[in-house]
């Protein structure tokens, strides 16, 4: 094997200036290597270390012949245990400056997370002219366009600068790097996906097991599966992090992710699950979802829970994975569906990151770019709306009578015997009428406690 | 709109050496532009003109501020009406050396099809270090190595020489850029998918209508769905040629196709539809298989009908619809799907290519490479036997024995009444042994004609 790559190397040579071609081959690796910094010597940073070691043959050739070397690793307590070897002639060091203030280090892998000492090293390592790659989603949907203008700055001369975050968003599914390069001639129209493990693993299991929403959550986080603050999870905010993002890559559109209308999953009871089935037949899934209107001037976006019939590819995407699907002019309608979490599959995704950056490969970060996009809040959809009732005289004819007023018509009504629920399906119109519905419903005298409304999504 | 992509622009300017980075905010585009010509003008190349034509702004700020220009486009016969608009400045001619020998062309796109013309043109193209994107399976799954070898030579020495394929395989899914980017750090132990639209569409309506294979190859024909030679997609031909390439990008094995054994659909009978649903629920899908055994040393690979069980997501992947599933040691299985052909799929997977050479960032075509592999051509696994028989004593016993002598467990037996047809599904295990079972059961006196041997996919 070892000769058949070493063919590769040479071949590959030219990629990587300024050395002429042929120096390449007689060299040592190390001479022009890639040096590379990691902050962070956690379960992610570990991953990296461990790939970058196990296939450095086979990332070598990837890189065109550029080896790669991790000289430093910040960790925040060097005396803690590692459950990863150090490479030859790594330093580890609890001082992120031996990282920033390191002129030999060419680029700065960021897996520490959080928004605060993440940021100070994402910026502070692209000012000193330092590639970055990061797989911290919650810093990049805070703060996209500070990204962006530090970038504009640094990249208005001299060599390029180059930021990977393929790691933020789905873990494992190449998302970032797909809406990146395969949609630079194409025009998106819908995003659409399962985008929180975690939520997906608690929905399946709902579904399958009837176990409640409670005992789900106390066993997704037993299993490692939750954030550490699970409302980001239940809450959708996971979610609509990554959706965030998304929209800028796939719309070319710059969304506060706080603007983005979000529900969780919390409210979702065992008896939506066998109502929604009865009625239309599939499953309810978390969904974040961007939807481009009105000739790419208006943008809607939402995370929420939403019934996902059958025929739907979604519907069959179970446990803890993550699925993508995006609409667009050229390639009509395309699925990437993967691990969303999980140190391999985050791990593998700044690899792929690092060796775009040794190759000087990295697509632009975000090149797409639309100002002319009016945000809309409200959209319109089929609707489920779940109503807890008590027994009273007309009931169904105070419904009718308040449907009709917020002009919201009634595909299908559902009680089953002896539940203390019906559900209502609407044909399609805005959520803002059948929210009007709701309100109404929940101040009529027979209704018990809060409506749960969810849109119904479409098949295609 | 404009004001934002100028900034953009401005931004990135930095990436197309060696004009330094303020001269492209005041310098026309043109002036630096990449500029193309364009081997074939007909479906594929005229959707290239068109996205070129209508995403330009777009496509120069992904590319990093470099413009692209269609410079010529070659057809057969220029005075055949075209439906695409001819870009300003681009001149149409019938001499394929008007591109090949014109020096300022940087880019040559293949999409004339076929491999003698195109053959041509591919290394005429790369001899002369130009760029080179292509659309041409076939000629890709011929000549791989020898474009590898030339694609060395040209890049032994001096500014590489990029090749981009995407759109060779599997049209609208960038399973090419993935393969060559996102599994970098990763082994890919199997690849398994639905490689051709056309069976698929055939299967997919034959099981939901009940129409007879020949009916159905008639409509896909008639729809377009077919190849100008329906052998290729109901004999698994097609699908043969994507698997041998996508075999050499994640596994670094160069497999002559020719030695993949292939079969296609063409004895399928709605019986198997039937039979295969009751026995163990599912569907019927064309599939192409790559797994690699014994630590990355043994590879088998086949195209075959295969039973897809519920459950598998491939199972839902309907009409002419393209999926390929990667399972590899960081990620577990990724899942990609999309449109595999068509005017705006293909042209789009070429349209990215061309955006990726002229930021020169496309990736390393032919990286990963490991010669040490075994081509296996037997591989195991539970099996779908379908016999037809006359009616005789004793036929259970003797192909219960005929199973013991051949090392055959068999997992379940149906026989519908009033059916000619019995079904045997068989335990795990390998292929040459089921093989001789089917080939002694023919020999029988109870066995009517071929029996219809295929193997049963796994869930996960």
């Amino acid at each position: 094997m070892h000769a058949a790559i070493l063919v590769a190397l040479a071949a590959g040579a030219g990629a990587f200036a300024p050395a002429p071609a042929l120096s390449h081959r007689a060299a040592p690796l190390s001479a022009e290597a890639l040096k590379i910094g990691i902050v962070g010597g956690g379960t992610v940073g570990g991953g990296i270390v461990e790939i970058l070691t196990h296939k450095q043959e086979q990332l070598t050739a990837c890189a065109g012949g550029v080896g790669i070397e991790v000289k430093t690793v910040v960790v925040r307590d060097k005396s803690k245990e590692r459950d990863w070897a150090l490479p030859p002639g790594c330093t580890v060091t609890e001082d992120v400056d031996d990282v920033l203030d390191d002129a030999d280090i060419d680029l700065v892998v960021e897996v520490a997370g959080g928004t605060t000492f993440a940021k100070d090293v994402v910026f502070g390592a692209l000012k000193k002219r330092k590639d970055v790659v990061t797989a911290n989603k919650a810093l990049i949907a805070a703060c996209l366009p500070e990204i962006e203008a530090l970038l504009e700055d640094v990249n208005a001369e001299g060599e390029k600068v180059s930021f990977g975050f393929e790691a933020a968003v789905c873990g494992g599914i190449p998302i970032i790097h797909t809406l990146q390069t395969d949609f630079v001639g194409d025009s998106v129209t819908r995003l659409r996906g399962i985008m929180n493990g975690c939520t997906n693993w608690m929905l399946t299991k709902m579904e399958a097991e009837g176990v409640s929403y409670t005992d789900c959550l106390t066993e997704a986080s037993a299993l490692g599966y939750a954030e550490a603050d699970p409302t980001l999870d239940v809450g959708g905010f996971d979610a609509r992090s990554k959706l965030a993002i998304m929209i800028r890559l796939a719309f070319g559109v710059d969304v506060n992710e706080d603007d983005i209308s979000c529900k969780g999953i919390t409210n979702i009871k065992q008896v939506d699950f066998a109502y929604a089935k009865e009625l239309l037949g599939g499953t309810i899934k978390l969904l974040g979802v961007a939807e481009m209107a009105a000739e790419g001037h208006e943008l809607t976006a939402y995370v929420t829970p939403a019934f996902v019939p059958d025929g739907n590819t979604l519907a069959v995407i179970d446990d803890a994975i993550n699925a993508v699907e995006i609409t667009s002019e050229n390639l009509q309608s395309s699925l990437l569906v993967g691990r969303g979490a999980g140190r391999f599959p985050t791990a593998n995704s700044c690899v792929s990151d690092i060796v775009g950056c040794a190759r000087k490969g990295l697509p632009e970060a975000f090149a797409k770019k639309t100002t002319d996009v009016t945000f809309m809040n409200d959209f319109s959809s089929q609707f489920y709306l779940r109503i807890q009732y008590r027994n009273e005289v007309g009931i169904v004819g105070n419904l009718g009578d308040i449907c009709a007023k917020h002009d919201v018509s009634i595909y299908s009504l559902l009680q089953k015997p002896e539940s203390d629920y019906f559900v209502l399906i609407t044909e399609y119109g805005p959520r803002s009428n059948i929210k009007k519905v709701a309100a109404e419903v929940e101040g009529a005298s027979w209704c018990v406690g809060d409506t749960f409304l969810m849109p119904v999504a479409t098949k295609e």
